[in-house]
């Protein structure tokens, strides 16, 4: 039930874009707990002098490649599984579309189960809480 | 005191936007216990590959029309008060811009009253929050 | 540890710009805790149509100057220390880029320090929290 806005520089190419949209997912999916087509995401090109970022705080030596992932997810997770997701997506970042770790940064936010709508005026992020029969769709 | 940041697809009318953007505000002052004029919207529009959603997940079949509606709102609402919400609004998006009920998705988020500041360095959601006289201009 | 996303209609200088976003980080830093070099914005210009405000609500009269800063932060502050911020922002914004402080509207939310990831894939909001040793860099 998360979704995620991503910022970064404008100027990558649509391949680049994907492959980063496809691992914040692929991570997400693999060690944040969200299930399977549970993609919700925006990125949010920007251009010179819109993104803002210290090179060195914490962390760096950041480039013209950073990117800003903030998450709001629907249910808190335990402190280790967030670290394993950290972990994870610059793991795969790394591989596709090969961004450098210190260039991920990451904010997750959490709020409740029935402050999602995802479709159809329905409330919940359960198949069952929203009143849908059967598996999700 | 919520404010609404509105993502969808570029191309749409002014005059679609604008219904857009009118029915959410409705919405929320109908069914979100929000008050007359307390209206804060961004509206994004983003090009192809930059909204990102699952067709199907716990709705659906989504459309290119898909909007997602994220909300931060200054106190906490009831859980009836939010599936009523969901509801009108979905009511309301249906008849102006004509969107359909299962490409309408929704996330609250909220935070407290002092998180606030309307204007002028004041903290506050409401008048006398924000040591304003009389009743809210 | 905060970020911002700064939100104003499209149309002004690089210099505006500039000197909007350094003051934001200021008063942040000034009076709102945030360590040096502690900054990460994003500044979202916005066409017309894009950005509604009401002119009036619990303040005003608002300009097509308005500015509307979304801050997430690391950790709660006291509601003294908020206001004072509040205060400091529209002073400092007053003097540059010269915005009146009926323009400035804040909201803040805070999210805990293992939500953050500043790079490499590490957790939290201090030195000590992501493994680095030594002062950050």
């Amino acid at each position: 039930m998360p979704y995620a806005r991503i910022s970064l520089h404008r100027g990558k190419s649509p391949e680049y874009l994907r492959q980063l949209a496809d691992n914040v997912y692929r991570a997400m999916h693999e060690a944040f707990d969200v299930p399977a087509h549970d993609r919700f995401q925006i990125l949010h090109q920007l251009d010179p002098g819109e993104l803002i970022f210290d090179r060195d705080y914490l962390g760096g030596p950041r480039s013209d490649d950073f990117v800003h992932i903030a998450i709001v997810a629907g249910r808190p997770r335990e402190s280790a599984v967030k670290r394993a997701f950290y972990k994870r997506l610059v793991e795969l970042l790394g591989q596709a579309p090969s961004i450098a770790p210190e260039d991920v940064m990451v904010v997750i936010q959490t709020t409740g189960g029935d402050d999602w709508s995802f479709g159809g005026g329905r409330a919940g992020i359960t198949a069952a809480d929203a009143g849908l029969s059967g598996p999700p769709r």
